[in-house]
């Protein structure tokens, strides 16, 4: 079996912005993510928001096995036929990974149905991940748990619907929890929702995160199953 | 426990339109489905596209603990903002059930981020809609099967996410299966498809389709559980 | 509806060898569950190990709705032919509330088909228990969460089937998370895991805990499904 | 990755007692099925119940990442500590395949929780699988839907939990569904019931029936997860 091809889409606006930013991640969060992963041998392009198009032209997500998405700041300057055009390639097989604050992306909340909504802070506080499905091949290679020491906390009630699988379970210093790693069949397209990232912290610098997204990739590759058919069926299979 | 408030949504354009729908349903889909789940002792009342507002205010909404949604030919016509509107309500918790053509409404297609599609025959052929799991309310008082004697088929693959509780799975005469009795949670709302019903076809006049739409509104009554909140929690639960 | 009829069923060892328990639950934890789902206004009935066949007859089943388990010194004093008998009940349409250290008894382990273990640890640390799933009826009146003072924490993972739907998880401030509400469909009957207990610590009198078991009881309740049949069918429902 | 290592189980009685079997599957219905999965270029070994312990020693389990189950006849002569032991394997991350009439074994009722009973008909009717779940990896390289000409039927209720996940729902031209295709995490293993096959037709030499073998090891091969520890965990993770 040949290696899924990954996008990495980011937003890449905090790191033109913000020198904070941009002293964690100098070349973007995309070119992070994409290092991370290409250190697991994949192989991985990148497209941001300010491209033509998104960068996420016909032509480039035809090539796409797995999109990974990451924006915070500017989801509704994506704009709405890149929205549909992303969704109708997931629904036709291809694997979306949705990242940390992308819980409130276009693309997301369309593919739920629900208003993705949640509590946060930022205080910098601990976050453990539990896994909660040690049998699932997102988990593989994982101890019990992953620790960051720093982030943005996200807490239950987290609006979306119940995941197929449910992978991880984040406890929060500060008292509260989230299912922070949340896997839905669409169509016949895989999505991973996975919580950990942030523009401040450097999370996605972290060898588990990055394992994390590697195993991500390789669930939510396309699964290679039947052309799905629609519509009027004149002649029936049986003899009625 | 007071019973549930219901409205019955029509898109009622066939049976102005058609003879031969008129004949089946002379007062309109809606006042058929309302009769059966009054004779349930249910108070019900209904709304149809043509009214102002498609007949669902935010008055009538927030009277509503459940709304039932029958649409074929007219699903473009209803508004965007009506949309949103019930689309918010039952997020905030009311209960909905699309029955049959409504697969194709803007507002399930929302709701379930997917296209929804199907293939489809009309050849008056039977089905069989076997009960998968006994144990859920909406199949209370009901045999190991429901018989329909003549229908139009919807087939495999229906393209929606895997319901939360699959409780029908019909069997047609001319080779197909279909997924027709599907619950969902979305937001602190239940959802609930259930694939019966035609313009022509007198199914809506069958007392085991209309036990189970009396068993849906039960089930889909508003849970009166936590009042949601979202958003930022600066001060945490616990000392960091 | 009339309201389902309760049997709780508890070991009642403790109690009787334990002066520190007895302190808390004089007259047997038992006895404290029934009071406060007996205050919700329900017909409850009680039954412990050391009575003839655990006081759970075939009459007494028979005349159960629900059955609340609560074990933990003595689960192998357990008699499998009353084990196989509750299952049958239960695969048969009566509700199961398995509370706390009951995930460790004979009728738990054998409905879900795994060890049901756990992380656990005393040291009377605080609990909050996260609502999941607003929409559900067991969170009916509570708020967005429950927080226990002082308990025994139990953590992930907790080797159990994903549960069907999943309505509360827990954080513990010792750093570990639980999935502590868990609903289950086995056969025609429902099945509710709920964490919160313990023989020292005086949970079963919080009313929130009382409300949840009220609530789980309404939820397990019977049905009134169909009657499942098994077996051949020498004559097809359609001619081959 | 390596490929996974299977072992086919095979009661191996009918083929020895029945002259109409041994002529369909002349080396044993586990012969059929290993040479299948060879040709897809996996290793496969076998097992079958009148070997010593059943063929399922510790070390032949040790070194088995799959475990395909065919029983029909003897059940009740499978020793239940081998049963033990394969359940202790399967929640420690082995994958296991049941096939067709091994929904009444041992081991599958034990990790069922449930009867697994279920409708059967033998009349040599039509059987069409529909793919439900087209993203699932074990739909990979299927078309639609799989026909098998002549069967058993096997009809709901089928009293298993709800899967996971439901790749398959059979048409059988009798007038009955069933979920034939069912996949359960269990612990840290994963579980896939497939409802094709008999003793006396050859629906183990039909390339499609093959292929959703192969796919289902695939699928359910370990998954290279955690270790996962149980018990006291006195010292907590955070300071309480």
């Amino acid at each position: 079996m040949s290696l899924p091809k990954v996008t990495v889409w980011n937003e890449f606006r905090h790191e033109k912005q913000d020198a904070e930013v941009r002293a964690v991640y100098p070349d973007g969060i995309h070119e992070a993510i994409a290092t991370g992963l290409r250190g697991h041998g994949l192989t991985v392009r990148t497209a941001t928001l300010d491209e033509p198009e998104h960068g996420l032209t016909e032509a480039v997500l035809a090539e796409t096995d797995v999109l990974i998405w990451w924006g915070h700041m500017a989801h509704d300057d994506v704009k709405d036929d890149v929205v549909d055009r992303v969704q109708q390639r997931v629904l036709d097989g291809m694997g979306l990974i949705v990242l940390h604050s992308g819980h409130f992306s276009k693309i997301f909340k369309r593919l739920m149905g629900t208003t993705c909504n949640l509590k946060w802070r930022e205080a910098g506080e601990k976050e453990r991940l539990w896994v909660i499905e040690p049998g699932h091949p997102i988990a593989q290679g994982l101890g019990e748990f992953i620790e960051i020491p720093h982030v943005e906390m996200y807490g239950e009630r987290f609006d979306i619907p119940a995941p197929d699988t449910l992978v991880f379970v984040s406890w929060f210093a500060g008292g509260e929890v989230f299912r922070s790693g949340c896997c839905f069949h669409r169509g016949s397209g895989k999505i991973f929702y996975f919580r950990p990232g942030h523009e401040t912290f450097p999370i996605y610098y972290q060898p588990e995160v990055q394992l994390v997204m590697k195993n991500a990739v390789m669930w939510a590759a396309p699964a290679g199953g039947p052309e799905v058919t629609f519509g009027q069926r004149k002649i029936p299979l049986e003899k009625i």
